[in-house]
């Protein structure tokens, strides 16, 4: 345990956001962590979420259930509601797809006509380890300036919107922005960050997951005036679609592009992922004031996050940046 | 609270047993009664449940999900969430008329496959002050003769099946059945009645709610060889369709016609209910072994039960039953 605990805040959406959950969760287990808040991308226009965001015009609420669902604590009764509230109906019917967590996230919303009290309800109810927030308080769509769309054309630049349309362009993203283009940021999400100890962005699809955070107005000031040191975590690969071909650098730059003013503390890699690069990435990383921190962090042979290294490089990172 | 504690199993379905659960948990929550267990008809074929049943060849959720809510607590928590169960969506889309807590306890039994676990599972969740079984563990339907369907022949008996129908008929009814006719009893649910102080049958719908207890051959053997006396709480009126012109007398001959070994411990019935016919009833009751209990149990000016006049007149009986 350590002596002065910390808090901490996880910026991001979907499994990516899900892995660093866990790992932040374990560490406020043990008490390292006092304060776990996850501020989540609210664009996703697919699935079940999109079918509940046209049908009732609320938020999607997918990534919040992931995000819910990822905190749920390691004991029988946590595992067994993460597990119901990530439940999709299979079938041939009407629900088909839809997920159990999502109905009950917007059956709350419904009832209480409020987007923080229902999330906070449903902790409550999974007795989740941590509080869940949406990044704004109105849905959003994610558009994209894409390039290579055109075969008789290479160099146009057309506009794809939507998260999913987004996330599987086979053309090549060169920037990202959110329809309306200055959400409101959900206020709570705000004050989370301003008094955060450590604020950690990523890991997840950079364009439609981690890079939107920074385009809501209000998130991206909080995280520019807040004291809280900023961890971005790079993916361990490229993303079919939205990041193809990317590799580590790339991802920073993409960052950087959207956020010129963005104030990094540490950038944690995975050492296979940036083995071939990792003098130019560190020179990168040292030339905007920040440190980079090269752990293995990968689920051994699989392109995802093991939630106990991530863990133990959070714990290595809060250490020394203390 | 009384010096030994009791143990009450409640049977019916819809709106009857949540007024008799509602009082039940009261007295629960007082220490008068230590066990409290509802017993829940699975023939619904209509509305949500009967989508749900259509779709993934479960129990119809709807009266279980009904049953659940009723044992919530009276604090702000247990409301909140025995509203949010019984939350049906609005709307015009595919949601449209879906109840939150029946979608919930479908995913539980896709989870675990099996009934009672995910009910148990459920109820641990909303905190119930009391178990929620299904009567039986396989769906099934109701079948009734009817009269006075053909406009040609008012003597001709016809067959209809489903809750819905059933309960809706213009017609006369002279008997229900189940389809199948002999479904395996829930021995949770078997188990429970055989070891009750006391069991407690109705109010509800009385052809699709209350009597199919009686048909299912496994509790019917129970309520016959149990020890725990048997309470029959009297409707406060006919129902539209399955019981119009109805009254207290009918409802009780309807019982014995349909399990004429019944042993009944006490009969309670509405003061202004039965004020026209009172003598006439005792004597029918008295006749079976019985005795009649009249109380104030309506909400006033409405035709459903108050459920803390329910609990005086539970209370009232048992100390006078021990």
């Amino acid at each position: 345990m350590r002596e002065t605990a910390q808090s901490v805040v996880a910026l991001g959406g979907g499994h990516g956001l899900a892995a660093t959950l866990t790992a932040l969760r374990r560490l406020h287990d043990d008490l390292t962590i006092d304060q776990l808040t996850a501020v989540v991308t609210v664009a996703d226009n697919g699935g079940s979420s999109g079918r509940l965001r046209g049908e009732f015009g609320v938020l999607p609420p997918g990534d919040l259930r992931m995000a819910l669902a990822a905190l749920c604590g390691d004991d029988e009764w946590g595992q067994t509601w993460a597990d119901v509230v990530q439940h999709r109906f299979a079938g041939d019917g009407e629900m088909r797809g839809h997920v159990v967590g999502n109905l009950l996230i917007v059956s709350l919303w419904e009832l209480m006509g409020d987007h923080v009290r229902g999330l906070d309800l449903v902790g409550r109810l999974l007795g989740a380890h941590g509080r869940v927030l949406p990044m704004a308080t109105t849905p959003m769509d994610i558009t994209a300036r894409v390039r290579g769309l055109r075969a008789d054309d290479h160099a146009a630049v057309d506009v794809v919107r939507g998260q999913v349309e987004v996330a599987t362009t086979p053309g090549t993203i060169e920037s990202v922005a959110l329809e309306p283009h200055d959400p409101e940021a959900c206020p709570e999400a705000v004050d989370a960050i301003r008094t955060a100890d450590w604020v950690v962005l990523g890991p997840g699809s950079w364009f439609t997951s981690v890079i939107p955070h920074l385009m809501v107005p209000g998130l991206r000031r909080a995280l520019t005036e807040s004291e809280g040191r900023l961890v971005v975590v790079l993916n361990l690969e490229a993303q079919t679609g939205e990041t193809s071909g990317y590799g580590p650098q790339d991802h920073l730059a993409a960052l950087f592009e959207h956020a010129p003013d963005l104030p990094v503390h540490t950038v944690l890699a995975d050492r296979a992922c940036v083995a071939a690069e990792v003098d130019e990435l560190e020179k990168v990383v040292t030339e905007r004031g920040a440190r980079l921190v090269v752990e293995d962090l990968a689920v051994s042979g699989e392109p995802r996050h093991d939630p106990d290294l991530l863990a133990a490089a959070f714990v290595r990172i809060v250490d020394e940046g203390r």
